[in-house]
This record gives C-alpha cells, sequence and structure tokens, in this order.
C-alpha cells in the first residue's frame, strides 16, 4: 500500500474484474475506495474459486484495500443512496467507477445533475452498450484464432482475461487524469472505457490491424514462436520445456556461445548469404532453418547445465511450469516482496499481493485485505452523507443498508 | 486525443510494448510526451510488421501522440543530454518513463542528483532487474499450462502479449498518481513497475495463487470453457464456431429461452436435483451434462436465426473471426469513433485508434500520429534545455543529436 492518492475517495459500484481492478489499483496507491454491494453481494459475490469457508477467493482478491457498503439496489430509495455516494460534495468526492449500465439508475446524467462536476467512469462491454465479456471480446477480434498451433482446428481463447486486466488499469489511469483536470478548472466528466475499444486499439497500436488491412494476410497461428523475432518453446534434456527468446545482437550471440552454436549457424549463414547478427527479423525469416539446430542444441542439455549460461548473458527465458510449481518460487510469490499477510475474510493465510509496482523511496507497507461485506455501511453513510445515527438507524430499520453479517 | 493531461510533460526513453505503450497512452490523454531514440532507430524501430516502405507498423502503432528527439546514447556526452531532458527543470517536467537498465546511465540515483524530486517510472522484466519478455513471464507464471485444449501436450502461449499491455497501462496511472503526489508536496520516486509483479500480482488479484496453494491442484487445461460459470465455444449449423457466456439468472434463462432448452434443462435439473437458475458455479459443475443440450442446439441453428435472439436477450456472445474478418466490423474499426485517420510516417492510410476511453462532454479530437524519427531534436533541446541554436548546431555537427531523415 502507497500514499500517492491519498485523499482521494472513490466509489465504486462494479463486479467482475474490470472495474473492481480500477478500484483495487486506486486503494492500494492510498485512495479510499468504497465499494457499494447489493445487501448479500452481488454477482460476483461468490463466483469461483471459493474457500472452504465458502467465501470467494476471486471476490477476497479483487476487493482488497477497500471499503463495503451494502444497500438494497433494487428499491427506489436504495438507488439513491447510492447516486449521493456517487456524487457526495467535497474536492476529494465525487469520483465514481462502475460497470452499472450508460441509461440506468447510475447514469452519468442522473449524477451530473445531483453533482455538476462528478467524474464518473464507466466500464463496458461493447462501446454501444451491449453485454460482452472478455472471452467474447477475445473471439470477437480474432485473438483465438491467432493463438495456439497450427495444426490443431479449434480456436484457443486466453484462459487469463487479459481484456478485463487492461481495461481495469486503462480505467484507474483514466480517472486520476480526469480528477487531474478537474482539479485544474477542467469540470467533471464521464469516461467510457469499452472492453471492445480497448482490444481493438490495442490489436492496432502494435500493427496487427494495419498488418492485416495493408497485407492482406492474417497473422497465422504459430504455437508459441514469437512474431518477428527469434524465440519459441524448446523441449530440453529431461523433457522440460523452455521458452527462449533472443532480441538483440548481444543475446544473440550469448545464446549462440551457450549453446555452441557459433560455427553451425555461421554455415548456415554463409549458405543461406545472410548475417543473423543483426536485425531480429532476418532470424525469423529463416527460423525454420535455425530451428532444428537449436532444438538438438537444446535436446541435449540439462536445465541446470542452461540456466547459468544463459541467466548470466542476459537471453530472456523461462521454463514452462504450472502455477502451482511458479507458487514455490520465491522471486515471485512466497518470497517476493510484493507480497505479504493480510486478514482476508476467507480467514485463509495465503500470500496476499500488494500494488505491482515498487516504490523507491517511500516505505511499502502490508497488503491491505478485503473488507466484510458491509462492514463500512455506517461510517460511510455519516461520513459522506452526513447523515446522524437515527437515520442511518432507520435506514437499517426499513432493509435499505445492512452491515457486516457476523 | 483528449486534454486530461495538458500541461504535462513526460520523457520517455523506452523501446518495445510496455514503456512505449506508458508514453502513448499519456500522449493521447494530452501530455506533451517526447521520445529519445538512438540515432537511426532503437531496437524496436523496424519491428515487424512492415509496411512496404519498410516503416515499422509495430512502431508508428506503439508511438503516436508523441515528439521524437534522437541521440547518440552510446557516448557520455549524449547520456548527459538524455539524463538532463529527463530532469528538465520545472512543474510539469522531469517525469520519465523508461525500460534502461535501474543500474546505467539512466539509473534513478544519476536523475535524482540532477533534479531532487524526478519521477521515474522503470518497467521492467524480472523485479531483479534481470531480462524478460511478456512470453517468457508468461511460461514463468503457469499461464500456458491452463492455456488451451486438454488433449494436447503442447503448452500454449499467449499470441496477444497481454503482460506487455497490462504494464503500460499500469506505469501511466503510476507516473500520473506520483505527479498528483509530487504537486501535493510529496517530493519525488521511482515507481519499479515489473512485468513479473504485474503478472504474479494479476493470478494472485483473482483468486488463483490462492486456490493452488489451498486446494493444491492447479487450474486445468480446459479448452475455452469458463472456469466456475457457463461458458464455452460451441459449433453451429454451418460450421461456424461462437462464444457465448451466462453469467447472471436472467441471461441464463435467456439462453434456454433462445435455444428451445427449458423443457430439457428442466428435465435434467430434476434428475439432477439441483436448480441451475441461481449461482452459476452449479452450472458449471455439471457442465458436462448440460453441454450436449447446448452442443445440439447449436448445431441446428444458424448464425441468422440465433443472432437476433441472443442480442436482444443480453447473453454474451460472439462469432469467432479472425483479425482479417473483425476488421470489416464497423463497430469495432472502420466506422468506430475511436478510430481516424492520421499522417503515418509509412504513408499508408488505414484507421489508427486513438485512446480507447471515450468522454462524455469533451470532444475527441482526431487520432495523433507518430513521429518522424528525429523530427523534434531542436525544438525539445530549446524547450526543455534552453539550448541557443549555436549550442544545437554543434551538437548536430559533432554527431550527438540528429533531426529528422528526409
Amino acid at each position: 500500500m502507497y500514499e500517492l492518492l491519498k485523499g482521494l475517495t472513490v466509489v465504486e459500484a462494479a463486479a467482475f474484474i474490470a472495474g473492481p481492478t480500477c478500484g483495487l489499483y486506486l486503494g492500494q496507491f492510498g485512495a479510499e475506495v468504497i465499494r457499494i454491494d447489493q445487501i448479500g453481494g452481488g454477482p460476483d459475490f461468490r463466483r469461483w474459486p471459493l474457500a472452504p469457508s465458502g467465501d470467494s477467493l476471486y471476490w477476497e482478491g479483487l476487493n482488497k484495500a477497500k471499503k463495503s457498503v451494502v444497500i438494497d439496489l433494487a428499491r427506489p430509495e436504495g438507488r439513491e443512496l447510492a447516486q449521493r455516494l456517487a456524487t457526495a460534495p467535497g474536492d476529494s468526492r465525487g469520483l465514481f467507477v462502475t460497470n452499472f449500465p450508460v441509461d440506468g439508475f447510475l447514469s452519468y446524467e442522473r449524477l451530473k445533475a445531483l453533482r455538476d462536476d462528478v467524474i464518473c467512469v464507466r466500464v463496458m462491454g461493447w462501446a454501444d452498450g451491449r453485454p460482452a465479456l472478455d472471452y467474447t471480446i477475445n473471439a470477437a477480434v480474432g485473438v483465438p484464432w491467432m493463438t495456439g498451433f497450427a495444426d490443431d482446428p479449434r480456436p484457443v481463447n486466453h484462459a487469463f482475461p487479459a481484456w478485463d486486466f487492461i481495461t481495469g488499469a486503462y480505467a484507474a489511469l483514466s480517472l486520476v487524469s480526469a480528477e487531474r483536470a478537474r482539479r485544474l478548472g477542467a469540470g467533471g466528466c464521464e469516461v467510457r472505457v469499452p472492453l471492445s475499444d480497448i482490444a481493438a486499439t490495442a490489436l492496432a497500436n502494435f500493427g496487427l490491424l494495419a498488418e492485416v488491412l495493408v497485407g492482406g494476410a492474417d497473422r497465422p497461428r504459430q504455437g508459441n514462436d514469437v512474431f518477428g523475432a527469434f524465440g519459441r518453446d524448446f523441449v530440453i534434456k529431461g523433457g522440460e520445456r523452455v521458452m527462449v527468446v533472443a532480441i538483440t545482437p548481444r543475446q544473440w550471440r550469448a545464446i549462440l556461445r551457450t549453446l555452441d552454436l557459433e560455427a553451425a549457424v555461421a554455415g548456415l549463414e554463409a549458405e543461406l548469404g545472410v548475417s543473423f547478427a543483426g536485425h531480429e527479423a532476418v532470424r525469423y525469416q529463416h527460423r525454420e532453418r535455425l530451428y532444428p539446430l537449436f532444438e538438438a542444441a537444446f535436446a541435449g542439455r540439462t536445465s541446470d547445465e542452461l540456466a547459468p549460461a544463459i541467466e548470466a548473458e542476459g537471453v530472456c527465458w523461462s521454463t514452462y511450469r504450472t502455477l502451482g510449481e511458479a507458487a514455490k518460487d520465491a522471486r515471485l510469490f512466497a518470497g517476493n516482496p510484493v507480497f505479504g499477510h493480510a486478514d482476508q475474510p476467507s480467514g485463509l493465510d495465503y500470500p496476499v499481493p500488494g500494488p505491482a509496482a515498487t516504490l523507491i523511496g517511500p516505505k511499502r507497507g502490508a497488503p491491505a485485505p478485503a473488507p466484510r461485506l458491509g462492514a463500512h455501511t455506517d461510517e460511510v453513510l455519516a461520513d459522506l452523507l452526513g447523515l446522524s445515527s437515527g437515520e442511518i438507524g432507520r435506514l437499517h430499520d426499513a432493509g435499505l443498508v445492512a452491515g457486516a453479517v457476523k
């Protein structure tokens, strides 16, 4: 937990990954993030995977570093409370993150009527308001047909919801940027961040759209071969598989040296009349001739033989391993200062991540846990809306809000 | 192009995707982003895919909305210029994005000595400074072994470099957050954003690390089946494949209605003694019994028959298509207001994206192109460092800087 955003108060009404990661990142950078959920939890509250207690490991991962308010959002008075929280007065407030529909009770129009300079960041599926998920957007933009092996007739989705995570980070950037503009006099705005546009712009941003329009051909499926460079997976002695990529001339010389391939590759260069020493694309163009040399070299060496040389030389590589195996890697998880322990709702003790960024200077602080559902209802109603205990009590009596379930 | 970050000046010395997307997003939100490259271009300058002209479509996609300065970074005087640009005085300056090594000439220590409150956002491979790429980090954290089909013995990398893109967006968030803190009196800092920590925290953030540590079992490879919910790919009449996900009770009822499966599913519920109407996990647990019903229903219907009903009902779906096919979808690219035209270095005319976010209120503005390499060298040296024409001329004569190549 860092304090870069200390002083900001963000209200979040969003389920699943994109909206909640936005709030998570802001909270881990020190903003006060107040999450609104339906009493009993929203559609993501019991999402798998679950702890033995039935608590969702998914939910408590995504909603760390936040406060929790629960409201009956099915009733008009409950919806009005949510609107009022989103538009609470004060320079540091009126900052709202949501994935609720553009036209519903949390529309920008309705919020702006309550607070003219409200900032609303709205994550969406399709830009036109139609629903979508990471996995359907992924199919729509063509990525499953460029993923995996050419000999498999089936398209391959991401198992990891990349579009959700990019959207969440981009939404957080949008909120902090809009808040800066507001503080400098620009007024508020709604910022819409649709998964569909995140995906479309991402593919265009590194040249894939232009490539297919200009060249007329889709990027082929080529297993784990890196496009345009020398990199792919190789099986080493013992059967383990490694991913190896040599991008720069220095890395290329290093991998040839490590594998004793300098002579063989020089012979190939002479035969083909090319030099592989310079631009990576030349190695890519002739990879079908290079791969057999590398396959044989890797197949004759174990991980222990390869690792020291490869790592010393700055070549990018990794063994393929499962997450279970990776979990034992101190550099990634258990011994990584980014991870710590926190009192999570599930009661389980496992390494919990703080922010992915590491600041040089400020102290990191322990990772903040997820809240118990409803733990902050009363505190937030008093703090943001100035409600008295009596008023808050009447909301509880009416079943419009609830506290933590004991 | 929006103006949320107007007034900020960010200097970028970074190659490939993570650092440059950070600068791209900041530039598209209105910051002045000044990119430093080696004279003639850095290691990414000719990265595939290329236009017929030889210009890189990759580079001109990632470096839109930036200015370009070229310096001979191999010589001490050139390195000093880069350091001075990164630490140029002024409230709106001293904001630097880089992927250069932590200990090199662009180290935080060296920059801080020139400007005590400099903010440096450093994207990295491994957190300990070892080099890595998206594709090697992906292998290291276990994602290729949870991607693809169980009947394939090979791990499947992402073809799309998700970790690079998340890192870039998170780095941009970090920069704007640190700038806010500095403006409020906190001083500067270095923010390190390693791909390894972005990946490790992402997997932990939605429960996968806890799942494997608590349950003891890795997430299985299950093709395109969505974990914990009802969603997978189906082949429809005519052979096309669709991705369909029904998350909420309403979407579930809708898909049953669309496919005339209400009776069959009710029968299955009676046989199993469960209800699929409520929590999505129940459908997931019994998916092996549900899938055959859906497979048959989809196989008997064409896209034209399915689309209106599915879309009207708010079910999340998409046909699987290639990027080439998606490129014809006006909602994604050609007719999408996020895209426009820009005078790119390659000279090619193709749809160019502006920022993925759409602001309600401010006008979007045309997408900014990438710069010609070196186009802004003189302007930036005068503006940020206050160099005179004579001084700048001497730097050109010494070959320490260059302008645009005609």
